[in-house]
């Protein structure tokens, strides 16, 4: 049971939103800009990094959640199994994985970052926005992890919930309302 | 020196919102929201918990400014020293000791809350809001310390700056442009 009094059955962070509307607008905001914007990495890459930082918390609902979206926009979810579990052996590019290495050191603390790290992101190709984006996008699910845990949110069991989740926010992005959930 | 390259002589995050301007946005509203935004806390007790768990990342950067933002708020700098040291041998009231607990156990991670930390904070006085703003601010600066120090953002030395960062802070709030800091 959740550590607060939430709206019913409503998983994960969308019962804190529903809760709190002032701050799942600008929460909602980032990740729509993170995860869905304009970049040079692809939508799948981004939902990968934002799924492996959720795993290395061991945060139930958001690796599920991610996991589920990158799966809608890769069209793989065994890729996606592989990079959750460990990234250097899957088969994503190496400037992907300079980039997991690089998450993987922030979700520790951001001190843990080094110029080596940096510069062998940069050395697979990795431009200076893209090196930002993976940086922000770990410490963003290290926020959203603890976010969802912390308040000992609902994590459904039922993998054909995340797959709904998963198809809806791939097509529709992060600020579409959540009735299609429900 | 920072990891991508940054605007000349912004400090901390303040450089990072000018080279992704996409990301400070939302950024931005979420910690007006949450640090300035209506709420049964004060000001001053939001910014000591950020102020608290960026010292336990020891994000030099945060702790110094939040700490200058908690100090102007409420006209004591002893009280955010001792706060940021132990919050429990602090002159701070127990329900705010007890949000301080729980903000601790969120830095460490999400499943590390549990439901004595929230009983105890409840029977000091707590509503729910207030304990779900504790677990999101203390959540947030989980980001923004691994997003400042994880891309090796310039945390500048003299105190005199990040008093004024403060003061302009205190009393225009985050939406504000940052041209009187420069």
């Amino acid at each position: 049971m959740a550590h607060i009094t939430l709206p019913d059955g409503m998983p994960g962070i969308r019962a804190l939103m529903a809760f709190r509307p002032e701050t799942a607008l600008p929460l909602n905001q980032l990740v729509e800009v993170l995860l869905q914007g304009p970049s040079s990495l692809t939508k799948g890459e981004r939902e990968l990094i934002a799924t492996y930082v959720s795993s290395l918390n061991e945060c139930t609902f958001c690796a599920s959640t991610h996991g589920a979206i990158a799966k809608h926009h890769l069209g793989n979810g065994d890729l996606v199994r592989q990079v959750a579990a460990d990234p250097e052996s899957a088969s994503i590019s190496p400037k992907l994985k300079a980039l997991m290495r690089i998450a993987a050191k922030v979700q520790e603390g951001g001190r843990r970052v080094t110029e080596d790290d940096v510069a062998a992101a940069r050395a697979e190709g990795a431009t200076d926005v893209e090196i930002h984006d993976a940086v922000l996008i770990a410490a963003a699910f290290c926020m959203f992890n603890r976010y969802v845990d912390g308040l000992a949110t609902w994590s459904p069991d039922d993998p054909e919930m995340y797959d709904r989740i998963g198809a809806h926010r791939a097509r529709n992005g992060y600020l579409a309302p959540n009735n299609s959930l429900k």
